[in-house]
């Protein structure tokens, strides 16, 4: 059975928790505790040399080493219900919303937690290799975030899910998103009654729960 | 005709450009030019208003604002030649090593000049706003840039190509960004023979001169 490398209380192996649940690939669990640095163990990093989790270790011994991966694997594997779109245009928007969103949103809000943090001092950024804090990244991803949601407020009006008429990959990566930055102290409902409506619906998948 | 909003001078909408001749998808060419910020304009922004290259507007009225929503269609609509993968494993390596490019290669190589360049003063992100330049994040994307073409040159050792056994998508978005390097005067192939040699193949692809 594939092993998945997870961190419950981190937002980006959520993700791929969330794509395994919603595709129902069976997995057996182990936990990496980024609190004291696992992920920076000799164990792990002959895993995964990034660093980084979520991760999945297939049984044929091929190792999927970030969210990209896992995504486009389990689309290829369990097809239903499809998370990447079914027509072209579909599968366009899916992958243009998910690319916005990780480098508007997700980032943004990563750039304010690593370079303010004090228990992140040079863990600016996930990986093997230490970086210092850039104060002023702080500030910028702070400023990015809140032009980011409402756009994204404006684009929400309206529409049922972020991509396409159905649930998709994007609404996973914007929904952990939006709770991620709970962790920055941003209520990203606040005052955008679209964006609050679609993370209600969100809430009510199961797969959500995880 | 799809027209194609390009740049012919700018890393970004280079990777799709490759990817449409790749693919063979017949598009009628727009030049923004960049350089005098024609990309802020309003009729730009009517055409897409996250004022980036590249965008790709379809025939029947869709438009397609970036290189993650170009590339998905492009594989969907004219499968031949696979940019993506074939199989899941195949699939699942093309997005992970293309998201890896992008954040670590590409993202690193972009801080560096944007944040230094004195034509960017407070361009140090594409996009609407302005936001202003952050030199110890050209320092950092320097550090980062080196950390990833080390890493590079060991994955490429023995591989004909970055994700499969085949040209993907993945060799597009390396090979302009190791193209992009050199404005900020990064030579990749030096003391990296591995990389040299792909790059070499590279090159000799009818596309790779577009």
């Amino acid at each position: 059975m594939p092993v998945f490398y997870d961190c419950s209380t981190a937002p980006s192996p959520r993700r791929a928790r969330i794509v395994l649940a919603e595709k129902g690939v069976a997995h057996d669990v182990r936990q990496i505790d980024l609190a004291s640095g696992e992920q920076l163990s000799p164990e792990f990093r002959a895993i995964n040399p990034a660093c980084t989790v979520p991760v999945l270790a297939l049984d044929d011994g091929a190792v999927l080493t970030d969210n990209a991966g896992i995504a486009a694997w389990a689309e290829a594997v369990q097809p239903d219900p499809p998370l990447l779109g079914t027509t072209a245009l579909e599968k366009a928007a899916v992958a243009s919303w998910n690319s916005r969103i990780e480098g508007e949103c997700f980032m943004a809000i990563a750039e304010v937690l690593r370079n303010r943090a004090k228990g992140m001092k040079d863990r600016a950024l996930p990986g093997p290799e230490n970086y210092p804090q850039i104060p002023e990244l702080a500030e910028r991803g702070r400023a990015r975030l809140g032009h980011f949601l409402d756009r994204f407020e404006a684009h929400m009006a309206g529409r049922g899910w972020v991509a396409t008429n159905d649930f998709t990959l994007a609404d996973i990566t914007a929904g952990v998103a939006l709770d991620f930055a709970q962790w920055i102290k941003v209520d990203a409902n606040e005052g955008r009654p679209a964006i609050a409506a679609w993370r209600e619906r969100l809430a009510q998948r199961p797969s959500f729960a995880l």
